[in-house]
């Protein structure tokens, strides 16, 4: 029976988990030919080096927020080439894991107002952030094949 | 520091989580007219009811799976109207508030192979469905607005 004690999972697996969200994410962007990446759009909505910039201004500061319990806003430098964008992401990727063994104890419990304006379980708050990746990440998915390109494979992370 | 034994978030929070997305993907199917949620599609993708038809072909069953320790695929009966689809969409709905109070303590740590082909632990084969899920929406996002159509807040859950 439901056991409220029970591990879904632990800070570890769903730091793996959100590293392995991110890896696939790095690799559609480099699917985007260079152009594409910062022009393409379908229905009017952003190019997904505008959605990837979005993921970057949320992730590492939402992180900080967590480990520090401080939320700060971070200056996100507007990437214009392909390989600046890559470079930023990869900044990110080292900085998560430093940031995230430094998590406290019990913190994904707590409950917490993210940046002053949204309130909730920290979990949640986290959870969010990733939820958001795969969701305009999946737009990106579209965007490709509307440009004849075949996205990698959702499962590959 | 980073505990292993930390709580993350609780199969009942997890539960919630993944009830708060399906709410937010009913919205998405009951936003598409009729005959769009059908044939709609951009750059040679499925249509939004058939990603439908494949969330309901991977969710309940896999929650079967978790909580039988058997892998049975199901027949999804092929909707082919909206209000069929949300109907199936709704007695599943059900279905996940009657299993997931029955799923064994310690099986999301366990390690499973799902329908005698996917390996690795039960939580992540788990998360596999969500993400999924959030992952094709936001395609459903993109058909929404090619047609013009505004989609429902990715927050309201």
């Amino acid at each position: 029976m439901s056991d409220p004690n029970d591990v879904t999972l632990t800070p570890a697996q769903l730091h793996a988990h959100w590293q392995g969200h991110r890896g696939l994410t790095r690799k559609v962007i480099e699917a985007f030919p260079e152009e594409a990446l910062f022009n393409h759009s379908v229905g009017g909505m952003r190019p997904f080096a505008t959605l990837t910039m979005e993921f970057l201004r949320m992730s590492v500061p939402t992180l900080r927020g967590m480990v520090t319990r401080a939320w700060e806003s971070s200056e996100v430098p507007q990437a214009t080439t392909k390989a600046e964008l890559l470079a930023a992401w990869d900044r990110d990727t080292e900085e998560i894991e430093q940031l995230w063994p430094r998590i406290p104890v019990g913190r994904f419990q707590e409950r917490d107002t993210a940046f002053g304006q949204w309130e909730g379980p920290v979990y949640g708050t986290f959870l969010y952030i990733v939820d958001n990746e795969i969701h305009h990440r999946g737009q990106g998915y579209v965007y490709l094949r509307s440009l004849g390109i075949e996205p990698p494979a959702f499962w590959e992370r």
